[in-house]
């Protein structure tokens, strides 16, 4: 009866037991064979892609690469290796020693005892060319293979490091130490995507947030929306006021930019380098800065007193666009920017209402941001039973609503929550112009490639 | 310009700064305050839900709970504060002084000095009960409220819990010890959900994963299916065998259940004792033992022999349906087992072909647990451009699937990985018997309710 899982146990103690007489090679990554502190010959096998070959009389160059770091791995082979094989975006497995470098572009290299081209590579019909830079847009219409270029790969490497430091904000690992800026020491969840259902959760625990993918039938060719996002949302029970979400929105954007930051920094670099020179003084200058805050009102007013000429004439009572968000931070000497105090008419039932009259504002807040605009979106909740059922009466809501009117029945307290869009988070601190390279796979009208 | 910015750092500067004669109390969760080491009359603020109330002649007892803990606050009070108001589910923010409690069942109570209730519970109207145990089947028809319920909260905080092991297990913070067991040490992504998409990933990256939302359009109404659930889905690149997944499989789910029973232990217990008393014992016996393999044959084998009647009669070359996985996990011995190589004909195009004619198997493998069945599922991928073509010819896909025959054109690796049904896995370690209980709003046939 048991004898099947014999197989496993016997495999398990194969691999673990010793073998003097052919002692397997320690398999190891990229990244860790790089940063090895043994390099007095010690047998390694490593794994990946071929990035660069170079064929010299009587020594064979290969770069191996295998996604744990934008650096590769140089292996020195002896020229009787060589093969047509050996191409650029070729898989191949190389055993061999691990040794000190003479070069001093790097510390390690791989001295190949062994070398075997696990796959092919069709050169001639492989989109990317050795060498060749080969633009944003030519690599967006190959979404199956553009992960294995360098530039993809670092923002695909930035992504996974921002993920893990939003997540890292959110629910600080018991095992860390938890600075004040990490917020959110209480269960958090990823649940079904939407600020209604945090509202539930927020009647019970007091900071929930969550984190994944969003769907919206958006009709835009924009550079600044896909049909299919990624959205952090955070509900915080028992605010006093929007000065208490700004200061966790705030919080969340320069805690984990500083933590991609120093992560990552060759990918960061790279992607700048690459895509937007100087974005590294840029990020700099808005981690040092406080965030700025002005009313609706008030950013109305800078907009009529603007010398541009916008396309969209500024009025109150009107919807901010992309081009008045742009003038904004740049009038704020782009230094992100909270508008803060929207018109009721222009905003959901839910935010919750200034009493302002005649104006009549809610207490929604956006946060602008250099080079994307509108980064964050948040509001207090209308918390007061007779306040929201006033709203909901008005749109003919009340019966759908009945479960969200429960909310505000038993044991309601003021609360407020905010999403930010996380591709156009990337795009800030990477300064991406297309939210296209900063997804793996780019949904977007008339458009699903993969 | 910078004008409207003084208003934050402004009220920064006030909160705080110290103001000798108004102190403001220190803001504590219910969790941070049960665990306080001050207890000497330190002056704070709790904010919560009542879960209690208890009125004496000359003293008021409350229990107030914020969601960061299963455990309640105990707020002392002179009666003079006793109110109507103060009721069950209400929200309430208490201020008094930190002090040890005399009695026994804590070592921490509130002696209130200000209570202030800031919304009410129409008690009459609010469908839990003080002091009454509802079933799991009542609190169902109200998911916008049950999360208040402390069985619900324990089952909420499991999965939290349970969400942050899963990132750390894949991806372990740089400043935590990485032990062996961590497999996935490089890049992570959060991505679309889907298998496909991962193999595009692992030819860039050698070891990945996801976590999120999938959807499924199941007529089902079964206590083990949902039309949105989450899943954990992983892919490697350069593995030999199937032994490879499984163990990272195996590793998967027994490290992240050690990381559930140590960091949350009391929210374990609570749901062991109201849902499934004995789990703990199993769980210990799934740990303690090296999970079996059987083959797809011998598993159809066993069934034949079984002296249980079958709704569906075992057959080589028929799919394994619950009540057979049931029976395979109690042959067991109630150890999970990973039934491997299955019939060509019953499995996707993508898996690997086993080359063993005339059974013709592939190389896939489910991992079925106790009281679950199927909780893992997954394969090696048919890596060699031209038996995929075959297939993918012999369904007529082959044009849709160019993309997909090109990932085996340029540098083709052998790979495999898994997906986990993360709603299954908590129902396993809880025992908990219906999936609908295990998230927070569960979507399944003809019901949405929120």
């Amino acid at each position: 009866m048991f004898g099947a899982g014999c197989l496993l146990r016997a495999l398990r103690s194969c691999s673990s037991a010793p073998c003097p007489r052919h002692k397997p090679s320690a398999k190891l990554s990229v990244r860790d064979a790089l940063r090895a502190q043994n390099t007095s010959g010690e047998r390694v096998k490593v794994q990946g892609w071929i990035r660069s070959v170079r064929s010299q009389k009587e020594v064979l160059f290969l770069h191996v690469n295998d996604g744990s770091s934008l650096e590769s791995l140089q292996v020195v082979a002896d020229s009787s290796f060589d093969s047509r094989e050996l191409a650029f975006g070729s898989s191949v497995e190389v055993q061999g020693q691990l040794v000190k470098s003479p070069s001093k572009r790097q510390n390690v290299e791989l001295k190949a005892e062994k070398i075997e081209v696990v796959g092919n590579c069709d050169v001639k019909t492989f989109p990317f060319k050795y060498k060749e830079r080969h633009p944003l847009e030519y690599m967006r219409q190959y979404p199956h293979l553009r992960c294995r270029t360098n530039v993809l790969g670092s923002i695909l490497r930035v992504r996974s490091e921002a993920t893990a430091a939003i997540h890292s904000f959110f629910k600080p690992s018991s095992k860390m130490k938890v600075s004040e800026e990490n917020f959110f020491n209480v269960p958090a969840f990823l649940t079904v995507s939407g600020q209604l259902h945090l509202e539930v959760m927020s009647g019970a625990f007091t900071q929930v947030f969550t984190f994944g993918p969003t769907f919206r039938a958006e009709n835009s060719q924009s550079r600044r929306h896909l049909a299919e996002f990624y959205m952090v949302e955070a509900e915080i029970s028992f605010v006093e006021s929007l000065q208490d979400l700004m200061q966790v929105m705030e919080g969340l954007f320069k805690t984990t930019l500083m933590m991609v930051l120093s992560n990552c920094p060759e990918d960061v670099e790279l992607c700048h380098k690459f895509i937007a020179p100087g974005q590294k003084d840029r990020l700099e200058h808005m981690l040092k800065n406080n965030f700025l805050i002005m009313s609706y009102t008030e950013a109305v007013e800078i907009l009529k007193k603007a010398s541009q000429n916008f396309t969209f004439t500024p009025e109150w009572g009107a919807d901010l666009h992309t081009e008045h968000e742009k003038y904004l931070v740049k009038h704020c000497g782009n230094i992100p920017v909270f508008v803060i105090n929207y018109p009721l008419v222009l905003k959901p039932f839910y935010m919750r209402d200034n009493e302002d009259s005649p104006q009549h504002t809610v207490a929604a807040v956006d946060l602008l941001v250099p080079g994307v605009g509108e980064l964050f979106g948040g509001s207090l909740r209308e918390e007061r039973y007779h306040f929201l059922e006033q709203q909901l009466a008005r749109l003919g809501l009340t019966e759908a609503y009945q479960w969200y009117l429960d909310l505000r029945r038993f044991g309601s307290v003021p609360h407020g929550g905010f999403g930010m869009g996380f591709e156009r988070y990337l795009q800030c601190i990477l300064g991406v112009d297309n939210i296209k390279d900063v997804i793996p796979f780019p949904r977007f009208t008339h458009s699903c490639l993969l």
